[in-house]
C-alpha cells in the first residue's frame, strides 16, 4: 500500500523552496501578476479517496487545460465529423504553427494545439444555443460545483493580446474550416481559457478520463472508447512541444496550461493536478513537471 | 526607329482571340464578374509620346499594383526606418507565406508581398492624418487626374473575404511589427487595392520609376536612388512566385495585380501597361505576360 | 479469461480474404517480390504462453523494427550522451524530414525516424569492435536463436537505392552529429534493417519491453526505467506519421517496418506481432493495423 | 567621359585599409589559409579597354562563380530540357535549402544554388565524354588562356568536407533528378568550383554575358537570348540570400563565390570583377560588395 499523503507531502517539501521556478506567462497581462510561489497538488483515486497539499484550494486560470473539456463536450455531439476537421497527430513543430496549418491546408494537427481547439470551439458555437453558458454549465456539472466561473478580466485580456489566435482563426477561415465568424468563435475560446478552478476541481473535471467516461457523479459523459481516445491525444499532444519528453519522464496522459496548471491521470487508478505558475521555456509548469516526475518515480505509476 | 503603334497593334492582334485566357480571380466576389475579354495596352515613352490599343481606356481594379505606389509614398517620408520593418529579398515560397513570416519573426520578405504591403500601409496610417484620403490624393496628383477613386464595393468585398490578410496582419501584430490596430490598417489596405485606373492612368502613375523619380508633371516625388531601389524590388519581387520567370522572359521591372493589370517599365525609356483579367495559375494576367514577352522580343527592349 | 487463440483466429478469419491489402513497398527492389498474401499473427503472454495463426513462422524483413533493437542495445552503453544527440519528440511532419533536420541543426527528432536511427547506428559503430556481428549476436541472444541472420541481398538492395538515407547521413555529418564515415554507418544501418525474423521471433525480441527490461531468457538487458522510456518512444513515434492514429485506435506502444511487420506490447501483459506485407499510404501494414485494432477492441487491452 | 582608372583607384584607396573585412571561408580547409588582405579590381569595357588595381593578377578560387560558366556551357547543348530539371526562381530561404528541395520534389529553385548547379553538372556529365577536361578546355577557350587550371588540393578538400553537397545530390537522386552517380557528378562539381582565375581572367570569362553571347575572341558561344536569360538569373539569384540586397544596392547582374570573388556586368557596357577573401555573414565578399556599390554610385551605371 502506497502512503499517498506522504508521497505528495514529500514532493511538496522537495520542491516548495526551489529557487528556479521558471517564469510566469507575461503575454496575457492579467496572468502576469499571479504569485509565483503558489504551489499545490491534488490527487483523487478511482475509489474516491483524495489527498492534497499546498495551494490545492486556490483558483488558477485553467487556460489550455480547457481544450480537453471542450473536446469531451463536442465529441459525443459530433462524433463522426469532428475528426474530418481536426487530425490526431502530434504537431512536432513548436516554432511555426501557422506554417504547419498552411502546409496541411487548414486541418489542424490535433485538437490540443490552439488552431485545433479553435476548430472545436467553432463546432460548439455551431451546436449550442448559448455556447459560453452551456459550456460553463457543462463544466460546473462535471465538477458538481455551480460556483465555477469565467474570469472576465482574463478573457478580455486575452482578447486584447491574442493576435496569434486571431491569425490562426483567420487562416482557418481562409481554408473554410471555421464555420462561424472569427470574433464569435474567439470570444468563446478566450472565455473557455479564462475559466478558473482549484486543483481539487481539476481532478474532478478529469475524473471521467480515468473512469471509462463516467464523472465523479457517475454520470456517463463520454463512452469508454472516447475516453481512451482523449487519453491517447493527451499523451501524444498534451504538452506543446514537450509531449515526448513528458511521455518519457512521466508516462501519463495529461494536459498543461500557461496558467501553470497540469492535470494527469492513470486510467482506472487516479487523476492528479499540480499548480505552480512559473513555466519552463517550453511553456509547461516547471515545478509541475518535476512534481509529476517525482510522483511517478516514487509510486511506480505509469502507463508504460 | 521602332513603329510602336504597329508593335502593340500586332501584339493585340496576335492575342485578342486567344481561347486560353486563364481564369478571372474569384476569391474577391466583386472582381469575379469582370468580362474576361477585356484586353488593353498602353505605352508611354519617356519623351511623352503615347500609344494605345484595345481597352486601354476602361477602368480596372489595380489591386497589388497599388503596393508600389504606397511604397513610393512612404519611402521619402520614412527613409531610414522602413527597411528595418520590411526586407528586400524575394520571397521564393508561394505556398506558405505565413510560414516564412513566422520563421523570420514578423519581418516580411519584401514590400510587394501582402504582409510587406500591410506593414507599408501601417507606416502610412501612422504618418498621415487622413490616410485613405491623402493616399488617394497622392495617386490623383501623380496621375494628374482628380477622378481616380476607390471602388467601395470592391474594398468591402475584400474586407469580407480577406481572411488571409487578417491572418497576416494579426501575425505581424503578434511580432510587434504593426503599430496601429489591425482593422484600421486593413481598411486602408483594402481601399488601396480597390483603386480603379485605366491602362493610360497606370503608365502615368509609374512614369516616375522610369524617369529618375519625377512624374509626368515633372514634380520630383522620389529621389533617383529611391526610384532605382523600387525598380530593383519590382524586378526581383513584382510577380509573386513568377518573378524569376518574368525577369527571365520579359526582363523589365514591373508589378501585376489580381485584377489582371500589369505595369512594367524600362528606365529612361518607357512605361507600359497591359490589362487582361484572366490569370495564369501563379496569379498573373495570362495574356498580359504574353503581351509583354512579345513586346520585349519585338522591340529588343530589356534591362538585360 | 480471454480465449486468446480464439481471438487471433477470429481476427485472421475476418481479414485473411480482404481484397484491399495496400501495396508492397517497391522502393527496395528486393522486397517488392514478397507475396502480398502472407498474413501471420503471434502473441506471447508475460507468463510465457504463446498463441499463433497464419504465416507466423515465415521470415520477414524487419526493416524499421530494428530501430528499437539498436536503441535497446545502445542505451545501456551510452546512457547519458545518447539523448544529447537525438531528441524524444514526435516528428509530426511526414513530407519534409530533411527540412526538420535542418531547422533543428542536425539533432533528429527521435531515434525511430531514419535520421535518428542513423545516429544510433553511428553510436554503435563507435562503441563496438565488429558492429554488424556484435549487433547480430545481440539480437540472436535476445531471441535465443542463433539462426537469425541478415539478408545480404536485401542489405545490398537498400544500399543501391537508399539515396534519402545517404542524404540524411551527409546532412548529419555536415552538422557534426555523425562521428564515423557515412559509408560505414550506412552499411551497418542497411544491415540492421535487412535482418529477417518470424512473427514468433519478433514477440521474443520485444519481450524485454513488456517485462521491465528482462528478455525471455530472464537476462536483464535494460533497466526498467529504460524499458519505460523506449515504450514511451514507441507509442509517440513508432508509426511514422500515423503515431497519433495508432495510439488513438490501438493504444499500445509498438513499431512497424516497411516489410509489413508490426510488433506491439502491453507492459506486464504481452507482446504481439502481425505480418502482412501490403502497406497503407502512410507506410504501415494495412492489415496489421486493422488486426491490432481488432485485437485491442476484442480484448479491451490498452494502456489507456 | 568617366575616368575609370581614377574611379577604381579611389574605391581601392577607400577600402584597402578597412579593418572590418569579414571572415575567410573556413569550411573548405584549403581556402581558410588565403591572405585576407588580398584586394583586387578589374574592369573590362565593351570596347576592349581594361582598368585594374590591387591584386587583380593573383589567382583566386572561383567557387560558385563557376556555376554561371557551366550553365553557359550546358544551355546551348540542352536548351529545351534544361528548364524542366531546374527552375528559374529565387530561392529566398537561406537556412533550409534541402527543405525547399523536398517541398518542390527535387526540382532546384534555380541553377545558381548548389542543388541546381549539381543538376547542371549532371547534365554536363551526361553530355560530355570527358567532362572535367572538356569543361576546363571550354573555360580556357572562353578566356583564351590555356594556363587556367583546377586546384586539385582544393577540389579534394571540398570532397572531404562537402557533406551538404552529398546530401543535396543524394536527395536529387532520390527524386530521380540526377542521372549519373553521385560520386561522379560531385567529382565534376568539386573540380568546377576549384578552378582558379585572376580578376582579369574573370572579366574575360563573363564578357559574353555583356556582349550578346560573344566572348572576347568574338566567338559566339551562346545566343543573345541565352545571355539575357543568364543575366536575369544572376540578378535575381546570384548572391545567395542577398540577391535582393545586391540588386537593390548595386543594380547589376553578377555572381559571387565563397573564395571572395565577385563578377558583375552591365549589358553592352562592361564586366567588372572584385576580389577580397573576407565574407559577410551571408557568404558574399564584404569589401567586394562595398566596392561594387561605390562603383555604381560613382559611375551611375546600373540596369535600373
Amino acid at each position: 500500500m502506497i502512503d499517498y499523503q506522504n508521497v505528495i507531502n514529500t514532493i511538496h517539501q522537495n520542491l516548495k523552496d526551489e529557487v528556479n521556478r521558471g517564469v510566469v506567462a507575461s503575454y496575457i497581462p492579467e496572468l502576469a501578476g499571479v504569485d509565483i510561489n503558489n504551489f499545490g497538488i491534488h490527487l483523487r483515486l478511482i475509489n474516491g479517496e483524495t489527498y492534497a497539499t499546498g495551494d490545492w484550494d486556490k483558483k488558477l486560470s485553467i487556460q489550455s487545460i480547457s481544450k480537453v473539456l471542450t473536446l469531451a463536450m463536442a465529441l459525443p455531439m459530433y462524433p463522426e465529423n469532428l475528426w474530418q476537421r481536426v487530425d490526431v497527430e502530434p504537431s512536432g513543430n513548436p516554432f511555426n504553427h501557422l506554417s504547419l496549418l498552411e502546409l496541411e491546408k487548414g486541418i489542424p494537427r490535433n485538437p490540443l494545439i490552439n488552431a485545433g481547439a479553435i476548430v472545436i470551439a467553432d463546432i460548439l458555437v455551431t451546436l449550442l444555443d448559448n455556447p459560453k453558458e452551456e459550456f460553463l454549465n457543462y463544466v460546473r456539472s462535471v465538477v458538481d460545483d455551480p460556483t465555477i466561473n469565467f474570469n472576465e478580466t482574463v478573457a478580455n485580456s486575452e482578447r486584447m493580446t491574442g493576435y496569434n489566435n486571431f491569425a490562426a482563426a483567420n487562416l482557418l477561415k481562409a481554408y473554410g474550416n471555421l464555420h462561424n465568424d472569427v470574433d464569435t468563435v474567439l470570444d468563446f475560446y478566450f472565455h473557455q481559457c479564462a475559466i478558473e478552478m482549484t486543483c481539487e476541481q481539476l481532478t474532478k473535471a478529469f475524473f471521467m478520463f480515468a473512469n471509462h467516461g463516467a464523472c465523479c457523479q457517475e454520470n456517463v459523459l463520454i463512452s469508454a472508447s472516447q475516453a481512451k481516445r482523449i487519453n491517447a491525444l493527451m499523451l501524444t499532444c498534451g504538452f506543446y512541444d514537450e509531449a515526448g519528453e513528458f511521455a518519457f519522464e512521466v508516462g501519463l496522459p495529461g494536459k498543461s496550461g500557461v496558467g501553470g496548471g497540469i492535470v494527469a491521470l492513470l486510467p482506472n487508478q487516479f487523476t492528479i493536478s499540480v499548480w505552480s505558475p512559473g513555466l519552463n521555456k517550453r511553456g509547461n509548469s516547471l515545478l509541475g513537471m518535476k512534481a509529476l516526475e517525482q510522483f511517478t518515480t516514487m509510486t511506480k505509476h505509469s502507463i508504460f
